[in-house]
């Protein structure tokens, strides 16, 4: 049946990121489901895919040293310095520490090179359709283009609450680069956290209220 | 009954903020209650409790302008040259569009005067517990010394749930003011965000995936 509320696309684009959509909604091999508040601990021991000779495997190592690992001020560092901003102002501290929490399903509050790798996959996805509304190069777009991209990711929200999100994440009337990406992850984090909750994939959930926190408060 | 999972203090100091309770998870008069998508619409209405000689209400029109209203960038610079923070940073950007979001029930993105006043109290006291740990005053806490303060504010969360926040909300292994401030709004917003859907008082909430994400992208 179709998923009432969370839309076909599930929150991005599958064309140009079919490893995303693997990952979004189901445990990777090796973790353990359904364990509400463990979470999925064995998600870090997941490997494969890299290389030596990968060039952001470079920035990472020299951030994450030998625990290969690295918390929110290291990937804040690590982001600046791969350039994937472009033009655009690079992230902030708090926009950094949601994309640790987005992926970090085991609360370590750091992240390693796999989950940067899916990081950096989805953030340049974010990044072509940020730069594809903001065709000026202003560094900002309006309020209601972001209520769109939002809808063509496939997230299917009434228009109040699309109205509240994007309000949330503007300022001075504006979407700047660093909060619409604050946003995306957010969206995505929660979509996340929501579905592993909807064993039954009915769109809505039964929570109790340390789980609810537990969820809600990272990210 | 007893609330499972809130404890009695319901996130607040009763003794310390009388009037902050009575607003936690009831309605104020002449709102519109169960509304789960309008939310407060009638709060904004609400008047009374300050004067034109209150200084605080200086600082807020000078702010706030003609319609009386202020939204996140106009709170950050009330708040810093009202001067509650003391000698500690004022607050990010980011923490004041947390403050906003958490008494803001009509989801225009703005804070009247009242809100203003409310959320001074809750600022007052949150400074207060701040500085009794901070004894030293070097501006930051231990992480074991939040979960405390979140524990002796009522909140009963699993030992799981604590850890994962308190690591949130930590910078280099400490936890500064401003840090300290969001989480605190945070946790107070989606407590009273759960607790208007929790119409039973029974600790848990089933919630359809819009309502979840309107209530939890805001904060």
């Amino acid at each position: 049946m179709a998923y009432p509320g969370y839309g076909g696309g599930y929150g991005g684009y599958s064309g140009q990121m079919p490893g995303m959509q693997m990952q979004m909604g189901q445990p990777m091999p090796g973790t353990v489901p359904n364990m509400p508040h463990g979470g999925y601990s064995g998600y870090s021991a997941y490997s494969g895919g890299y290389s030596a000779s990968d060039p952001m495997w470079t920035y990472f190592t020299a951030i994450a040293g030998q625990d290969g690992e690295v918390d929110a001020e290291e990937l804040q560092r690590c982001l600046t310095q791969s350039g994937i901003s472009g033009t655009y102002s690079p992230f902030s501290l708090e926009t950094c520490r949601i994309m640790i929490s987005m992926l970090d399903r085991d609360f370590t509050g750091k992240m390693g090179f796999n989950e940067f790798k899916e990081l950096w996959a989805v953030l340049n996805a974010w990044k072509q359709n940020f730069m594809m509304i903001d065709q000026d190069r202003s560094g900002t777009v309006e309020l209601h283009e972001l209520s769109q991209v939002i809808a063509a990711m496939g997230y299917r929200l009434s228009p109040q609450t699309l109205t509240a999100i994007v309000k949330r994440y503007s300022k001075n009337g504006r979407i700047f680069f660093d909060d619409y990406v604050a946003c995306c992850v957010k969206l995505r984090a929660l979509t996340d956290f929501f579905r592993r909750r909807d064993s039954m994939q009915q769109g809505f959930v039964n929570f109790v209220y340390d789980d609810f926190l537990q969820g809600t408060m990272a990210i």
